[in-house]
């Protein structure tokens, strides 16, 4: 069902970032087309709560780690539903921290390929047709491990850290072309059920409490930003912005420790 | 005449950024209280511009580089017209290329004063009610040479260079108690007739010419992405966020130059 | 034919920055491992002249893209010569210049095998008998591609961008286990034949004289830097440093470019 | 008394860094002129310690803050004593951690003054005989503020952003002309008596301590570190290196924190 509408793309539509940003652009006049890997009836839903409130939307399940899953979701996307105007790849590859004897090469490379290689993919298979028609944009998820390495992050800061690189090889080569990359380094944790929830389970409505107030990105407030990215016109790019909470520390700040705290810390 | 509209104070209000970002507040509901250093009339225009669109605005001439000058527009603000809700700085300390025996020393004082220590006393003297009342937005319009220092930019890229550092302890400290900074690299020309314009004077058409279609960055993209980040709620805060027109190359990009390309760019 | 002598393993030693590195290593008392891909000849070279100098050192032939090797070279030179007391991994993944649709997938999955997983695998092998010592050194050369991408460098950039975080995860895990992990950004040419050199091909001299007298980095003098590095005691260690000739502009700033250049360079 | 040595010229000798590094550089041959504000006996026990080891030494008082104080010192020093081979720019700015409140305008423009203004008018007074002569060499002791603000570090924070960024402009210009920079970023405590022991009082022993075995910078390794930098040959340079102890956590990592650790830190 072919669609008059532009299309957005997100691929890893959770009910967290990827979820929310698509109620944001079907609100904004676009067909929200949902890849996620697993949970059919979570992505219907999603689907729906889209077309309840009036917006335009359609899901499908996606091994991205797959070879040619991406690709053929770019080519029956462009085909099926219409020219894909913006993407937002909201694949993560956090697997929490682990001791790099605790990180087997299989989980290192497993993080590449989710973290890294897929957006090169997606970068190979949908950007030809952005350049042909001069104009398209490619929102990017990222995280802290993207612009430092924290312990127990191996796989997961390499593969952040090739993401960004990634990132600015794409701009330079598609922004003159009126392709927009945005890289955005999320750094704080987000209230997303379907990630951190499942990885703090039980601990998740503690760890919310714990971190007070306003002290958990709500997707919706991000997915305002991306909207926001989205919609810049071509003289006025943003391709890198940061995102936290704001009683988080920031990546470049330490956590406040008052016991080594000598009056004047040393270090700064 | 104070007013029941949040208060958006602009230092540094010319045609370009501040006057189009005092335009777009005013558009969402703000009172846009402009102060530029010289130009009466055309404060007044501004300001003019502004109320005929319907909304409310009000002018007055500062020189921040005057001890007293931003402690006492910050006192008349929040008494005569109402508690800043944000407020903008936006001086610049461009003097152009310069090499280190055409900077005097007293140039480079200057350019600490506008660029980094006029910041200083703007936080200074505001943010205290900011922090009794628990919010407040402090945006600062930055430069490419806060993050680099390029060719004789010595007397600019030290006070921006200040000016980012600053920006990261104000955050750190103010953040959790509710007041938003954000420090924008503004990595490209903007089409400003009130700095770059006159900088260039008679070639400002040109180089504009030169730029491309889409070439230099429009003040109202601008003031649409200020307006964004003071508009995010406190759970989901920008930090530092960069922009430029979609041919420039970014900061951290050569200039192509296909002289020395050796295909494989060595230094890569 | 165990040695005495701290062993210094490197992995890519070519006729550059990797054997001009263990001969440094060699004259300062270390038995050098040289281990390298092809050319038996040139290996057995490095290994003579080291020898004839008055030094002690050994060579292996290696493809550090093949599972197994790089564990394997590892658990022999332990075995068979002696405890590694510094490693330099200096494998590159420049492969030139490339648009994206001229770097097929699995350019890009061998651009990060080397310039990315083989690191992890050589600190996965080597570290626990390190960490039980509680003593050691890697030395990792890496490029500018590892702090920005730039156009064409897809490949290169991604893995680079992977590694430099990869070594500040290493870094904050093991650091504090007394292994010194240093990050060396050599943001420049390299007089290397065996890289630099075979892909210029016929250009090399040419290049050469264009950059200059002490345009292109003397692989002797940055294995004096690295040299510097692994002698540092553990109160005083260096992650990160650069290194590149005298005249060549470095990353972050643009090639002089006088055409754009407007007096004050408005993106300053 | 006019020297046939190379001079080695220390702003800021006291008896942590710039005291070790006038050692280190007499030892290796040059006469060191040593510049301190205040404690005449301590620079004179400096001065005669060097002696003692055979090398070459010199001191004198200066108020680097005062106009024309740096200016006198270079031009009497090229006069008296001998051109100028390598500077150490070894004043530093911090006041410890204050609040803005705390942190009066006299104080934040005193910090500009030693942190950023000094060196703009070092280099201002000495550039141009090197640049004549074609080279030598500035090296700058610089701080964790210089690339990232803490909290409470408003002054020193602004002055060492400008610090850093200066370093790079003067980079642009000077190092084509055969001077070489190098911006030092000590990101850890230094053994340093007459600073960081002033600071502390009598907590100095008991901080060393809880700081463990090698966990204060000593100033000896970091002077080893000033001298290989000053001895790199012009086509290999470094213009930027950090160090710190090896159970220090590095600017860019958080202080472990297990109690807000959830397994995968979130914002990781």
């Amino acid at each position: 069902m072919p669609t008059r509408k532009p299309v957005f793309l997100v691929i890893g539509a959770g009910a967290g970032i990827g979820g929310h940003a698509a109620a944001r652009f079907a609100a904004g006049g676009y067909h929200a087309a949902l890849a996620r890997r697993s949970d059919e009836a979570g992505l219907a839903r999603l689907v729906s709560q889209i077309e309840e409130a009036g917006g335009s939307a359609s899901g499908t399940l996606l091994n991205a780690a797959e070879d040619g899953s991406i690709e053929q979701l770019v080519e029956r996307t462009e085909r099926d539903i219409g020219p894909i105007d913006c993407a937002l790849y909201n694949l993560g590859a956090q697997i929490g921290n682990r001791a790099l004897q605790d990180t087997p090469h299989r989980t290192f490379e497993l993080g590449w390929r989710l973290g890294t290689f897929g957006l090169f993919r997606l970068a190979h298979a949908m950007f030809p047709a952005m350049a042909e028609r001069g104009k398209g944009t490619m929102l990017v998820t990222s995280a802290t491990s993207a612009v430092r390495g924290n312990a127990g992050q191996h796989s997961h800061a390499a593969a952040m850290g090739g993401r960004r690189m990634l990132c600015q090889t794409l701009n330079a080569e598609f922004a003159p072309q009126g392709i927009h990359i945005a890289h955005v380094v999320v750094d704080g944790s987000v209230d997303a059920p379907d990630t951190l929830g499942k990885m703090l389970g039980d601990n998740f409505e503690a760890y919310k409490a714990m971190k007070g107030e306003d002290g958990v990105i709500d997707p919706a407030a991000l997915a305002e930003t991306y909207w926001h990215l989205s919609q810049q016109p071509r003289n006025c790019w943003t391709h890198e912005i940061d995102a936290r909470p704001w009683t988080d520390t920031p990546w470049w700040n330490d956590n406040p420790n008052p016991q080594i705290n000598t009056g004047g810390k040393p270090k700064d």
